[in-house]
């Protein structure tokens, strides 16, 4: 039923590792919303919390993705992944960090670490892959001048 | 930042597929609030929905994830994949598939496949890695009388 | 900063009660990731689960809220409120049972009675009150055909 | 099946009104999974947003919620009420204004108001109740400590 994600996995060993690559980090707390029963912030969570990441990262490349969306073009997940490392608590501050893993007109791929924010431990961690669509979700290809900022 | 799910992956090979497993389905609906400015369903309430299949698969295995909780034991998601292939919209009805993919005392994998309800065209797939925990989050082992009940 | 809902209130004394009014009821059972650390359902889920409600109200009444959309209008959310009496726990099964309390042309206020399952004891009840608008957001009328179906 | 909110209202005419009342403010960001298919932030969040003030409000009075949970007392939400005048979308910057509108031992009244970063026009308004209970749900009177820390 799943596929594994061969794609990233042989990216790891061809290219650069994305420990070389620049990456940017962004704050955020837990929200009360967020835990669940068990007293920790829910897993569906870090999904919402990779998306912030991209968010910032695109704004800070200077084409925020809202601006990509206005243009008529979209980065709809293709496959999610993450590990769960140790637990986040209501109110806890962490860190998340975004790299950008792998970029082709077609195809984005994103990479994400969480982590405490005082000792820097991993929290947990995680991958995106985005197929890039008009807004008939058809597959296309992300412009240049779009294409040249992200990779920036 | 991000581990291959190598576990898994390997099981494919070594062990029998998860198509020959038996599975259990449960139907849901897209709810308005599950959508996002797309139009379709945003991709972290996959999660929630393989939660969703993992809550009904206990519950027809005679061991309600409730009670399981109550006997102090507790399913910790380690790792979680979703590959989305087509989008969901408002208030359609879909199936979700489940398979308990692989069983031991400390470790659980459930796969999982969402599917059209008319067609049963696959709309995505996935899987979850749980590790045992007792209530201080220590890893234990599930006792026989859990395990044989979620094995049968 | 807030306005007591006087149009709401008023309708209590000079119309009909909800309790004469017909209802329709749906089940619904709470999600693990819909409770928080208390051990108990989040206060924002009991808006999604109205407008669950309100989904199936319009079902029921042969006029889907979906199509509604497809034809152009929508019922914006411009009040929504909820009395809390008892907490829901993960897994507990619960009926939602949705009134149409007063219906025009260009508002529609729902009201609603969370119930349990076996027993009936009100675990909350709450209102909403939409203002009809087209896609461009502006304040408009619903045509006859609509209006027709949900209040018959 | 709701009571009109009495004790709020009545509130606004023997007290002072709360336009006279210290508040405080956070800003916040409007995420993509906070959005729904009519391209706006969907009325669940609002509640979220109002409790995101809530913790702001009491780590500022200089007793973090998550400390108040710790000593035993629980602000248990007992009503909740959104007023929706305009909508907010995709990575638009809001305040969220906070003010305690009424406090005692057993009951805690917060008002809110959501309002554009640059021209602070109003987006939303409400209030939530609260009962304070301890940790086996009991009502309860909060400590003077506490007391005097939140009205301060």
């Amino acid at each position: 039923m799943t596929k594994s994600p061969n794609s990233v996995s042989s990216s790891y060993k061809t290219h650069l590792s994305s420990e070389d690559k620049p990456w940017i980090e962004i704050q955020e707390r837990v929200r009360y919303s967020e835990t669940d029963k068990m007293g920790v912030a829910h897993n569906k969570n870090y999904l919402e919390w990779f998306e912030l990441g991209r968010t910032e990262f695109c704004r800070q490349k200077g084409i925020p993705y809202k601006q990509i969306e206005q243009k008529g073009y979209y980065l709809v997940v293709g496959e999610a992944f993450c590990r769960y490392r140790k637990p986040l608590r209501y109110d806890e501050e962490f860190i998340i960090r975004i790299v950008l893993e792998q970029v082709a007109p077609k195809k984005v791929v994103f990479k994400y670490a969480l982590l405490t924010k005082e000792e820097r431990k991993i929290v947990a961690s995680g991958y995106t892959v985005h197929v890039v669509t008009n807004a008939r979700a058809e597959v296309c290809s992300l412009p240049p001048e779009i294409l040249e900022k992200i990779k920036a």
